[in-house]
């Protein structure tokens, strides 16, 4: 046995420490935060680089907090990407802002558990009623609010919700066909997100369709019209689709209302990916683009992208709860309780896999209290105004061509000498002090750039066409 | 087109605001940590009543930082159950600590995505090297180091550790046998959590046996034997089995080496779920309880339970990563690297369903720093020893008879007066400013008091104890 005893261990949990500890760290993150442009993009390491510098054991004896504090600048920091850094241009952002990160820290700080209303009734009802303010500002359909027949729920990731979305979807089509999932069927963009895929693997679906697209990236509503169609004719089960609003790769826009409007022929589970692109909705100007999706069964867009709120904080809504739940749902008499005997609550833990489930609507809650929906409004029409000029910037420049549309703050463009060249500028951009993502997509090369982080200023963006400039010989 | 530009929109941006901000919520954490010995541990409330504090829309501008932080205290806190309250004795303890919540805000600061190896490393060689701390920490197989062939992971909680270990399971059946997953079994004890028959449902399977225990609630071997050849001699795949190494209800143990006997003579995938007790493991003396877990494919136990980090921390261990990765990898051209390529490196994105993670390692890492290793052996010896001390306590009771054994921290008893005494008495518990869970196993109810919350001090324990003697009438 140790010899140290309960009463001996009060440094770790004492609260006057912990005070002392969390001013510092918060000094430490507004220093990090403010500091990055002085920093590399993406910090230069080997494998194994971070862990040599980790001891073989961990340690008998508590350390103090200075300790954790240095190591975040000695092992930490020197091994990171910075996402947040203001020449980030790669992947989607994944913005955080003050009051996001705040928020999580008081989630963390009460640490409650929102697997039931039971549970912590605050976390559930700030939770419903966040996405049902959502609702509103997105222009999705009326229906998905709680207070209707279908409802929000926050999960981690949008593969999370996607996986969720095909679990409902197979079971209901085995309910209807009495098909295996061996013979189900998955349609979805040969510029999906990988999620889909993976999450149809990871459902058990036999058969997953990437569709063919057509020179913007999207899917044709004949292409899903022409594969269901060879489907059932080999006697599978057509059972979901995805629709992507703004794809991965270029943010192309696949046509809802068709893909909705065939799918409902077939009694086929539309669910639309709008990962990236659903915040943009919160101005009216971009809501032409998700027209159809009353006839969507579920639907996905991450609040942890272009939102500014840190991972994780997917949203995931559906036009009917009810098979979610039928799906989901099982109690076992620990959980048992009279809210939710009576079914006058949500309990959210039938809403996706996991049960335990941390507070995540309250940084959603503060981000659009602190930067109020105007403000996150001119946040978003000011990143597209600013990869729009971008776009026709590079439009007119000779060495240069547009490689796909830019409807939202997505970038793609490639050099006019081919594949090679088109790599060779990613490659030079990235050792200039940004970072684009180098992508593919239809056998072509292409130099991808997403404007959206949270710190990069108009100057930022100018900046990096200079380079472009000076890169593209 | 809203009238506020971009430039208009810095303060929910600005820093120096951030550190003010920050500083006040650290306060507001230790107050609310600090004071809630003098709150009711569950809030008295009815469905609905937090959302009739909330304001229908959301607001067009922005509000101060002093709003959301009023709204805690008058919306917020009054509508939580206390988890970390140092009077909760329900469920599992849903530990936090300070170091973990500070390991939680810096990795919300920092605001890295640790999907890939390349776009953080420094977030997956943490977690690798943490886990594989672990290992030793815990005495679990060396070969579920990252550095052999197994390897550990955090997931957001064992219901998705357990899931996808049933989903490679499956995999891996498919491919050995060309069984649809609608005829491959599960097993599992009646006493198994939720999770376990939830995530064979997600995935896809055709049938969940949930054993027989005995009379200290866990699954005699037979048992397991014995339903195996019946499904077999009904043409159906065993595919997986479930361990409990502390069943939620009672934290009753299976018997792991028999268990792994028996699976691998038919080829099926032996998962142990220790999401409670295996924190205990850390203390030599309790090691005897996972003997067999050489046997064992896969592993979970939550970090976020015992071991002083805040949800979510679960940590799931497989003895060969190969099936894992195979089952789960799909690697579009936006995540291609040369780090990934060469095959140098981890990349998390394919050990779960999920793509984007945050840097949860951190707080685990702060944690086993604070506490240090002894600092964290003691602790889990407090619990257990005043669990032990109540149970001996129960025992000698003369209208309490003990219900299960307490191999850890959770107590479990009834009244002799049977059935509607024992539910009184835990309604009457927690009409007095405790909170224990009234629960149901074998048919019978029972009292369920865990012991484990940060802040419970023996003193809370001797007066729950006092308490219970009053209500034991």
């Amino acid at each position: 046995m140790s010899d140290i005893t309960p009463n001996q261990v009060p440094d770790a949990r004492d609260l006057d420490e912990f005070r002392r500890n969390g001013y510092q760290l918060i000094d430490w993150i507004a220093d990090y935060l403010g500091g990055l442009e002085d920093r590399p993009v993406v910090e230069s390491v080997a494998p194994g680089d971070v862990r040599a510098k980790l001891p073989p054991h961990a340690p008998a004896a508590p350390e103090p907090f200075a300790a954790m504090l240095g190591d975040l600048d000695k092992i930490v920091v020197p091994g990171l990407a910075h996402w947040q850094h203001p020449n980030w241009f790669a992947y989607f952002p994944a913005m955080s802002s003050p009051p996001a990160i705040l928020g999580e820290l008081a989630a963390a700080g009460m640490g409650v558990q929102g697997m039931l209303w039971s549970t912590s009734p605050a976390v559930t009802e700030i939770e419903s009623h966040v996405l049902d303010w959502l609702v509103d500002l997105t222009g999705v359909p009326q229906s998905w609010k709680t207070t209707g027949p279908g409802g929000g729920v926050l999960q981690m990731s949008a593969s999370d919700s996607t996986h969720t979305a095909l679990v409902v979807a197979r079971e209901q089509c085995r309910r209807r066909t009495g098909a295996p999932a061996e013979q189900m069927v998955v349609y979805t963009s040969n510029q999906a997100h990988s999620s889909v895929e993976k999450g149809a693997n990871v459902a058990g679906y036999g058969h997953v369709r990437l569709l063919d697209v057509d020179n913007n990236f999207a899917v044709p509503a004949s292409a899903l019209e022409t594969a269901i169609a060879q489907d059932i004719a080999k006697g599978l089960t057509p059972a979901f689709v995805c629709a992507a609003v703004g794809t991965t790769g270029t943010t192309a826009i696949d046509p809802v209302r068709e893909f909705g409007e065939i799918a409902a022929i077939h009694g086929i589970w539309l669910h639309v990916d709008a990962a990236y692109a659903g915040a943009a909705m919160i101005c009216e100007e971009f809501r032409a683009y998700q027209d159809g999706l009353e006839l969507a069964h579920s639907y996905t867009f991450n609040a942890h992208k272009w939102l500014a709120t840190n991972f994780d904080c997917s949203i995931f809504w559906v036009a009917d709860r009810r098979p979610l739940i039928d799906t989901l749902s099982i109690v076992p008499p620990y959980l048992r309780n009279k809210a939710s005997d009576t079914g006058e609550v949500i309990d959210y833990r039938d809403w996706h896999v996991p049960l335990g489930r941390r507070f995540r609507a309250l940084k959603l809650w503060w981000v659009i209290r602190s930067f109020g929906v105007d403000g996150l409004k001119a946040m978003i029409r000011g990143h597209v105004a600013e990869a729009q000029a971008l776009q026709a910037w590079v439009d007119s420049h000779p060495r240069l061509e547009i490689f796909a549309p830019t409807p939202f703050a997505l970038v793609s463009f490639h050099h006019v000498d081919g594949d090679d060249a088109t790599a060779a500028l990613a490659d030079s951009l990235n050792a200039k002090g940004v970072y684009v993502t180098p992508s593919v997509a239809g056998g072509k090369n292409y130099v991808r750039v997403s404007i959206g982080s949270t710190w990069t200023e108009p100057a930022h963006v100018e900046r990096l066409r200079d380079l472009i400039d000076q890169s593209a010989n």
